[in-house]
């Protein structure tokens, strides 16, 4: 539609008059806002293990552990440069952790995770209780639960971190608090939560965390076992091959409220088929090599490697090579589902 | 601490070289990500109905309603200019429509809510279901569900709209679609839900939506009856005085997944006590004059008028006057609740 | 499979001794046991207003009220003589209270509804607030409230109670307390709950109960409303015609946990359709006269006849009249779905 | 209250009527209906397995397996003899399986539990995957799923089984139904549903039973190798010592629907504090020997001897020798506590 000249000049002047009382007009941006499928600020990229690796090494010469808090390189979205951020919910970093360096207790309610990628000897403490720190390993630090990490080991050890905290900040819901010392002790002995909720038993005396799961980390080693029996008979998804969720073991839903993360095998040879969903994926290889397309991109994935795809963007995930390949990931589904926001569906061609 | 001119050199070069492989150093950044509490970007605010409704009346005569697809005036934050948001997760703003004129009928993922604030003759039609529009109705037409509206009276009538649509785009989950006429035919008789689900009864030969109230209106005329016989017997919150929330009857949750509502009563001479909780609120004045305090600032409310109050402000509620006073109000309390980040406390002085 | 004399006297000696230690043989009775389909106890039944209703004004001039606690008599099954019990698991009786008189305050773990068969005048009290009985009305007193009747008018009230009586003797879980006093002093209005959390709002300010509806008295003159408006455009269940669950609004199932209740529309000359369900019905006519069809065998009802239904018996509903029919119906389907128990199909011919 | 004769008469003349229109008075039979707390009909009892080991054997000779579908011997309750029930909602009875035998398939809503007790080589087989069954293994069949038991060694195997017969009955809700052949064919590998939901994980590509734990077997080993670690730090529950449920990893309740079931360690030299609750109880000893007291009688237990505590009955535990003592346990709870009917509490001397 068309307006003359002088219309033109009114609406502009009545915009302006607008503008200076807090209001605007929703016709000029309804088809901005309101767009047929999800329009993520979010593109797709991919972080390669062999750049980062070496920077990773000059933070931990550069920066003192005391000053740090954390030594992280945060993955940055390249259009979201500046917030923190891999999609416009989640935040992806490597936590590199000196040789008997402690990064200090605190806790805050954006949740995080931690999946291992390189070194022995480091622990994660939640809520008083040490989780040891192996090779793809996920490890749990839920929101607003006491967490400090230490390096036991001679080498530097580094993971993954992944949290919520993009999503944490729209909703203006951060806080955040120092523990009253470095470290905190030790209440209970290594490795506890999982003999005590992670067998299909629960203790009857004691009460359980109503949001997140008691088990404080989930072991490479058993993840791996439990895809490679499944993998002997079964194909699993046509989208993701055999993939195996970490699971609160009291509700059957994701480990953490917000976030939920996958372990997940692509047999060799595999090539699946493409799918798109709302929700965004961060992907850290853990073994194998593979290819993620997205959105017609083709990303050649090694370990250590991470991947983000953003919300709604074909994917599909294949596995040229003899040797399975194995792929950690975590989304933001659980943003999305209790508000019937989550959808998903098959990307023919 | 300080570090040497040398090394503060390094440093930015390495800063510079991370930035171009799309990571960033955590460490600078980390005290403005994890605050001790919500630092919100959006400010507390109050749009008079004395200002807007001349604003209205033009937006009437300049701009065809087959244009604009709906003629609203945005409330944007004073810190969110050009966000189309009223708080980070929240959108607001007044909608009229000309005696005669149908805003064409569409869907989207985006919750919203209708609260009505002049005029008579109006409908709103959800799913095939026509609901009257009178003074004081709140009205819903919750994530995906067909809406139109229809003036069939001989004035404008204007409402408050609410929705969820920065929450929805942060989510990276919007859909929208086009109905494929102009106006939905009328399915069932006029307010026919009511009857079905708002008694305290349920038909048992058809199912409910899940994820929101199956009732379509809330009529004003009900729940100030409701008010008025509670102030008969109760004080109500010391916060928020005698406070109803529409509810789905199949969940006693909110009426829509992600937004709850409430009209609140506050006696008169009532001077209730400061409070603040995560999640923002958008307030609009129904009867009577109040003084809403908000971070230290009282902002002198009058019927329609609009208001905001920030994750975390604190806030307190007066009604100076000797007649009751009524707000409606609206928040984003749902998409905090499930993941353990909606707090609340007190605020002595 | 036939066994020799011999085997047969050393069987008999062996099941002897097993006796003699509190053992049995399963085989024996394996087939009886495990049933291909449920064998309830009870049977159907009708019992007759025009009979019954003269044996309440002799048991109104022969048990003092002071005597009886509450003056009942208790329907019971054919097959259950002497257990108080309409089947295995519900209880019915009719109660009548005379001009004046009070039915004591006290509770216990069992759930009781009432439905008012005649008169006009009496209330019951539940946890403080009186509920008036109209004809039609259905009332609670839920699990370890406390309750009593009053009879203000001038005339005997009758109504039926519900009660599930044999199941919580089953589950070894009854408890009861007298209240301190003959009846509950008044703690609210009048129906004061209907307006709390009837309407489609809740108060904000208080919490409900979470295992029944917090709604004590449901109205005839609005459910009866409800039913006229719904068979204008619907024709409902096949089974059922148009019925209307008695809902509890904060989770959208039965009012009470272990009892659903139901009122039910059959349009004239409706013949509906045969089907057979786990779980047992009772049914109390309450306008019109119709035929319940029972394993084959016909009932025809008349206002305040009561029938029962056994666990999988196939049943019919019939109306042959001009006038609409109604019948309000009970069932223990609440302790039947939480475990799986609950089918239903129809059944054909 | 006392009543002249004449009046007497007159009552017991109605009463009489009352019966032939099957009715009867509440008021005569009110005391015992409504009692202050639980009367079950169940008693306590304790079945020696030096007792019964024999008798199972003499089954096993003198009934072919053919014949018997299970050979069983039931333990019923004194009180309750006829009614194949060890309380009025439980089952348990000693199942003997010859060498080479098979234990035909069938289901049935039934649930049931088994409890290994002595023997080698036996196997029972839910849904297509046989699960193995060592000495302390609790398996479990739920609610309408296939099952067959085979026994591949060379002796007799013996387990405890536990079902909700009786209160299936009560809700008039036994189905049944026998598999087309003998045994299920191996549909999965042996032991499959451990690595596929036992473990903290569960497959994305496949949905898992709503109602009942997907696990199909809990092994003594893993369960044993918990209490001992928990034991070494905690002293548990002062009524039960370390407890542990078998848990439904997918919500966090009992395994299956209506039966909940532990294991449990009682310390060396322990002497427990004595409670009761709602809801009865079947213990199953497995290591050491203690000593269970109920209502004031002292049951002095060893390996594999069974014992019943009905609803409501003061029970203590103690363990006067040097070993740590094990009990294998189940209840009826899951049918109360959805009604709000389970209730617990110390009882103190």
């Amino acid at each position: 539609m068309t307006h003359s000249t002088e219309s033109t000049q009114e609406r502009e002047a009545y915009y302006q008059r607008l503008a200076s009382h807090d209001v605007a007009p929703l016709w000029t941006v309804f088809r901005q806002l309101l767009t047929p499928t999800p329009k993520p600020r979010a593109v797709p990229h991919h972080w390669r293990w062999a750049t980062l690796r070496p920077l990773l090494d000059e933070a931990l010469r550069l920066v003192p552990i005391e000053e740090a808090e954390r030594r992280v390189l945060v993955l940055e979205n390249p259009r979201l440069k500046g917030e923190s951020a891999i999609t416009s919910t989640l935040y992806a970093g490597l936590q590199i952790i000196g040789a008997g360096e402690t990064a200090r207790a605190h806790r805050h309610t954006a949740n995080a995770l931690r999946f291992v990628l390189e070194g022995e000897g480091a622990f994660t403490a939640v809520n008083g209780e040490r989780a040891p720190m192996q090779r793809g390993d996920f490890i749990i630090t839920p929101v607003w639960t006491w967490h400090d990490h230490g390096n036991q080991g001679s080498a530097p050890v580094v993971w993954l971190d992944g949290l919520d905290l993009p999503a944490a900040q729209a909703l203006a819901a951060i806080f955040f608090e120092p523990f009253q010392e470095v470290q905190q002790p030790p209440a209970v002995p290594e490795d506890d939560s999982r003999w005590r909720w992670g067998q299909g038993l629960r203790p009857t005396f004691e009460s359980a965390p109503g949001l997140y799961s008691p088990i404080r980390r989930y072991p490479y080693l058993i993840a791996r076992e439990s895809l490679a029996r499944l993998a002997a008979t079964t194909k699993g998804s046509p989208y993701d091959g055999i993939m195996l969720q970490y699971m609160n073991p009291l509700n059957g839903g994701p480990a953490m409220p917000t976030i939920d993360a996958f372990l997940q095998w692509l047999p060799p040879r595999a090539s699946l088929t493409s799918h798109r969903h709302t929700g965004s994926t961060v992907y850290c290889a853990v073994e194998g090599r593979g290819i993620l397309e997205v959105d017609g991109i083709e990303y050649q994935w090694e370990p250590n490697d991470v991947m983000v795809v953003p919300s709604w963007a074909p994917h599909r995930h294949r596995n040229p090579h003899s040797e399975p390949a194995i792929l950690f990931s975590f989304t933001d589904a659980p943003l999305l589902r209790p508000f019937g926001l989550y959808r998903e569906e098959e990307v023919s061609g």
